[in-house]
């Protein structure tokens, strides 16, 4: 550990505040990981970690993360660039990685979760935690969709984000074209005269799920590109589901449906 | 609408503002709901509204509330009172209801969730939302939960808490006795050596899901009393669901398994 970093002017520190806009993750081509937790996962996982800011009051055992290079903050400068309201002391600052369309490792019982203008952080990072539970090959998350590279989003992904692929920037017209490049059946979760109950479609064989926007679900242009068009069934007085909630019934009726879970 | 209230020293104000404690809210046997639209269903299913509380500074369209008593409030007051970071100037004190075993109206293929040690607001109101969307006859918050009608609770449950019967307050043993004596399956979600794959699990006619702590699940006791436990299939490298998700994964499949969705 080196010596104490009082000042915000600090390379280490301008850098990581940076990287709490959109903006400048773009520009670095870096994110930030918050938590002990987190980091050591991340850290576990392979993640390119270029080095961890720790508060001189971070109380954790940090045998485990000593191969990484490590910077020691004042706790009122780690405070300054931290995300949280209560900060453990320790983040990391970590590389992205681009992921391409054929990165995906496709079988022939693939999920692959699609997302359109999804836009609630804490649902976007409990989607990719959900989709890599049930053994999804990737996330896509559409042009339109939360940064998964903004705090709140890796907050809630814990180290999901080294375990599946995530992608994203492209647009709509492209996921299509690889899904049916690679004949995944796609398929919407939305309520039209097309609709079908979840469980009486058929979700045998790989299978793209397309998860819509909070508010609003998914643009009718998408829903009607879609092979199928499912509805989750509402049978008391609510009205929906929330998004990552419908997102996960849908993905765990692939995996029952495909028996992927007997698999290995 | 009555004159402008300017003073936190109004009684209204004084009482909402006690509501926003478990300890005012027990007393006062009151709680409050925020935002337009939640107001709007909660009144529209019958939730007794004592009175509405409306900023001096609410954009909404007030007229199908109008068979309700308002009091306008100066904006600063509104926000004194208000849980939200950014209110939408409109709130209700309801009125409790006290909920028991025996107001559930049990069918032979009734699902009921029990939650144990259940902490984080927002679980518990998408929780609450998703038993409704499943068609539970009733969510028993067990002795330990968080407060449902917490106000971060009661912002994520949209007006579930009026369509879905929920019960708090009770310990472990009764829930489990209301259970046997009505023969109703008490499945965990747990992982433990007796555990089955979710989908092998038979929750063919009434079930009660039971979802545990966020970080510690159920407890040794509770999944040794419940007659099955299943776990959700993990195939990829997260170690587990978000409480929610894995609640709403259990519901549904409950009710694929006995097809409540092909009812009336």
């Amino acid at each position: 550990m080196e010596q104490l970093i009082t000042s915000r002017d600090n390379k280490y520190v301008k850098l990581a505040k940076s990287l709490c806009t959109k903006q400048g993750r773009d520009k670095e081509g870096m994110f930030i990981i918050e938590g002990y937790r987190n980091v050591r996962d991340a850290s576990c996982k392979g993640a390119k970690i270029e080095f961890l800011l720790v508060s001189d009051k971070c109380s954790y055992d940090l045998t485990a993360l000593k191969k990484h290079k490590m910077y020691n903050l004042a706790p009122k400068i780690f405070d300054y660039v931290s995300d949280t309201v209560t900060p453990q002391g320790i983040m990391a600052i970590c590389r992205m990685e681009e992921i391409n369309f054929s990165d995906i490792e496709l079988e022939n019982d693939s999920l692959i979760v699609v997302c359109e203008n999804l836009q609630d952080p804490g649902n976007a990072g409990t989607i990719i935690r959900s989709a890599d539970a049930a053994g999804a090959k990737a996330v896509i998350m559409a042009k339109g969709c939360v940064d998964v590279y903004n705090p709140k989003v890796t907050r809630s992904i814990m180290s999901s984000l080294f375990s599946v692929k995530v992608i994203q920037g492209k647009n709509i017209d492209s996921v299509f074209g690889f899904l049916k490049s690679n004949k995944i059946k796609s398929v919407a979760g939305a309520l039209t005269d097309k609709s079908v109950p979840l469980f009486d479609a058929d979700m045998k064989g790989s299978c793209a799920v397309f998860i819509g926007n909070e508010g609003n679900g998914l643009t009718a242009e998408t829903v009607k590109r879609c092979d199928t068009t499912v509805t989750i069934p509402m049978l008391g007085g609510a009205e929906s589901l929330n998004a990552s909630t419908a997102a996960a019934v849908m993905m765990y009726e692939f995996v029952r449906q495909n028996e992927t879970y007997k698999k290995g």
